[in-house]
């Protein structure tokens, strides 16, 4: 049996107004001058970032902006923010906005205090040995940034663009301000993808060969029933609190490890691997991207451990048929606008562009990846096939 | 709204064989010479004790001894480890044994970092502001410690024996090695008792007035309902793997904060305060106290708001009928051989012991208790005699 760690030092703030916090509580944890990030105008435009810069100016705390982070973050921008946090002496790291920013804020907090070439950490070349501390003002409820260890940067500056992730506990950030209200002006879309990719973090967890502690099975059960009941309603009524809220506290524990407690293992991973190349790519929504593949992802393993899939099915449909199981996911992804498959994501996949593809997630058939079942790229060429409507 | 607070930062080792981690991490956290606190004797009868001392000296890590802690723990034994700390430049606290060594040793830290009186920060009179970092081998699945703010320590130097609570971010240990194997020897009784207690600290969450995030109490029921499968499968089969991890796991996040997650108050609590006012006096186990008295509290405070019950019924028992609720919790507590009424805990109450036991709960008239009804001296003295059998 091995060892499993749990770490969630983020202390979070919770509830209608806790942005209002923010400088009240960087102030006690030592901050002086702070790089306020965020992206391309939403914030702005909201209101949000004047008042947050009001009150840590309010509060004695200088700081310095730097805006433009895109949806799958550029490694470009992270190097102007590492830049600029060295000639200003920054010490602390403030994303307001949704996972993207959060992830630049981490890419910039490592490679400030790392020094070197940021890419290194994210390419497995070095491993992040600490960090200027991070604090949050999230605005989306989609990529558990904010309790998680992960980042995920896309490189733009090679010929071909690669999204990697970089996993390390110095990726748990300070503090995170978790205002539900902040999400009222998300679009229905966002929301189905954001839901999705809440759901995909316990499903990737919930799936894997080894030991599988059944109380964990049980909160994965109870989280993806609620975004089910709470992502409809979300996008039904946009400033339906309960709704945001039961979505916004969903994506922080769905990715802060709380969903593989005490089981041998972080779960398989998979469907993200093979939709980062999707989204490194064709920019799709991460959520949407990964709604496309799961259900052709899921009837590929199926036979690996069909009682898995039947135990998931009896927590959360009340069927323990794996099949049924895959298609009750499969229809809340589609009542929610989400595809479930590539043409329904935009993409219209030849076998060539299955196997490109393929080849993108194993590095040129340099890895496997997977946990439940672990997969070439022949394997990921079928998964992609299927998807497409090709097999 | 009221904005919530989450901080969880214990790091957590979990697994067979978890233990087996503690001198290497405590060396990496930079402990140099540790206070080994621990109880009656059940750790060095086990090889606990030896196995953990042998490997910190293997890690070049000093170590004095303390032992003695009895349940409910007392306030005379951590005066003691507060001088032995000051005495011997302790700078890390291990707990080995269940939540009584466990809060000890936060009482300790408190104590020995503070200085003054200790008993201050129990009666209220001082605020904590720091400790001596605190870790914890644990051996008994219960009081949820590992991972919460609390420490409840008795005062045994006055003349009425008080039990004080007290709650402090402080008292997030630092880290706990919780190895389910280590609890395989736990007798029937305790493992019950622990089991209820686990119960209780989600049910004490449940019942408050206020908001309440319906992701948490879906995460509630889930809890809620492995230990009511897991328990009576630990009782059956004392080593019991996926029973012990199960109730151990649970322990832990029954009490850290997640069970009243996004809700805008910490709970009701009424039963704890009730419940310590029996086990300060009459030293029962804690966990068989709660279970003697919730059924009681139930029916007391059921007109309130019968909904809450109903939402509980449906989500955990599948009824939606408040007053069955209420019995389908002491069918199993009674299932799992815990008493639902003070006989069955062994105290044969009179009136004037009803009345003296709930001025000791209100201070002498001095306070109210509980969130989810507001409870005075006559409304406890009431909950006390349906305990009996005397209303």
């Amino acid at each position: 049996m091995s060892i499993m760690e749990y770490f969630t030092p983020t202390h979070v703030y919770f509830g209608a107004g806790a942005a209002e916090k923010t400088a009240e509580v960087l102030k006690k944890e030592g901050a002086s001058k702070v790089l306020v990030h965020f992206g391309t105008g939403s914030v702005k435009r909201s209101g949000l970032l004047d008042r947050v810069e009001k009150d840590l100016a309010d509060h004695g705390i200088e700081f310095v902006e730097l805006g433009g982070v895109v949806p799958n973050p550029r490694v470009s921008l992270v190097r102007k923010g590492i830049e600029l946090v060295k000639e200003n002496d920054i010490d602390f790291i403030l994303a307001v906005g949704g996972g993207s920013v959060l992830d630049s804020a981490k890419a910039i907090g490592y490679g400030a205090f790392g020094g070197g070439d940021v890419w290194d950490f994210y390419c497995g070349k070095r491993k992040v040995e600490g960090t200027v501390p991070v604090a949050t003002v999230l605005t989306l409820s989609a990529t558990g940034s904010e309790m998680s260890d992960s980042s995920v940067i896309t490189n733009d500056e090679t010929e071909i663009t690669y999204k990697r992730g970089c996993n390390t506990d110095f990726g748990r950030v300070r503090c995170a301000f978790l205002d539900p209200e902040l999400t009222y002006t998300v679009s229905a879309y966002q929301t189905a993808s954001g839901s999705t990719d809440i759901m995909m973090h316990t499903l990737e967890r919930y799936f894997h060969q080894g030991y599988a502690l059944d109380m964990t099975d049980k909160l994965s059960f109870a989280l993806l029933k609620e975004v089910m009941e709470s992502a409809p309603e979300a996008i039904e009524k946009p400033d339906d609190y309960d709704a945001r809220a039961n979505l916004m506290w969903a994506g922080s524990i769905s990715h802060n490890g709380l969903m593989a407690a005490g089981n041998s293992n972080r779960g398989d991973w998979a469907c993200h691997q093979i939709e980062h190349e999707l989204s490194a790519e064709f920019d799709v929504a991460h959520g949407a991207g990964l709604a496309a593949i799961w259900g052709s992802w899921a009837r590929y393993v199926l036979d690996t451990d069909p009682s898995r899939f039947a135990k998931l099915g009896q927590g959360v449909f009340g069927t323990d048929d794996p099949v049924r199981t895959i298609e009750c996911f499969e229809e809340f992804f589609r009542s929610i606008n989400m595809p479930t498959d590539l043409k329904g994501l935009g993409l219209d996949f030849d076998e060539a562009a299955c196997r490109k593809a393929a080849l993108g997630v194993t590095f040129q058939d340099a890895r496997t990846i997977g946990n439940f079942k672990v997969l070439n790229t022949e394997d990921i060429f079928n998964i992609y096939m299927m998807a497409a409507g090709l097999k």
